[in-house]
């Protein structure tokens, strides 16, 4: 798992056409695609386009890019699920819980009451990478329902991200 | 707790001298301090030295500024603390989780084995926002432990941030 930076590995799925030809937005390096099997409404991946593993081998002006992309984004989710607050989270590493080996944000747009508790969505992290891998996996989105609410985020990208 | 961006609340712990001027390290605009009761070794945070409640406020200096920062501030944190890992969050908004507003982002440094799983820190977030703000928790760190560590980061932080 320990690939280098910019080298693909051959079971990398955020290198897959497959899932880079449905993002519905990207900037220069990044692209931002709907999560397979959303933990909520809205929730989102940024990755770059580019295989890094670890955020620490981006180069410095594509960090600040990832950022400032990140944040449009955030702002789009929140306008089209109708949300009042965002969660970010990145984990690096093997051991700080990263299970693919390419470097991706989530952003989960929030609103009040989504969940019983409102850190819940921490523990299901884990749990959504397994089934974005997984393709058997039966609670993912439909390849309709998925193709839809893309359409719909490229739409409202359109007219937020310059 | 809707507070306008740059004007502190009074109750705002982040905005008081007792927080900031413990910090072990700063850019223009942000300031990094250890956790007084930290989730794991090394569990630090940066806020933004003007009060911000929301990371969506923040002009896109300052964001590209925060993250280049807290980039710098996790490679002090991994070599000091041995680690090969590291998570981000940022709660942004009362839905999301945020219990204190001003604007923060925990950085947890990680290792093989720090935890039974390694998603388990997530959990512990709202604990530990907890034990910040309650002075009487008994699981904070001395007085004396959290000069300790704040002294070390200082003089790591002060040979590898520019």
């Amino acid at each position: 798992m320990n690939i280098p930076a910019g080298q693909p590995g051959d079971n990398c799925p955020f290198c897959r056409t497959e899932i880079t030809e449905k993002s519905f937005c990207a900037s220069a390096h990044f692209k931002a695609f709907y999560n397979i099997a959303p933990i909520l409404p809205g929730h989102s991946l940024i990755i770059p386009i580019t295989h890094y593993q670890s955020l620490l081998d981006l180069p410095d002006p594509e960090l600040s890019e990832m950022i400032l992309f990140a944040r449009k984004v955030t702002k789009v989710l929140i306008s089209v699920f109708k949300c009042d607050g965002f969660d970010w989270t990145i984990q690096d590493g093997i051991s700080a819980g990263q299970t693919v080996p390419h470097l991706h944000m989530h952003i989960i747009p929030r609103k009040p009451l989504d969940m019983p508790e409102s850190n819940d969505w921490y523990s299901k992290i884990p749990e959504n990478e397994q089934k974005m891998l997984d393709s058997q996996h039966r609670e993912r989105l439909s390849d309709e329902d998925y193709a839809a609410v893309t359409a719909s985020l490229a739409g409202a990208s359109a007219s937020i991200i310059e």
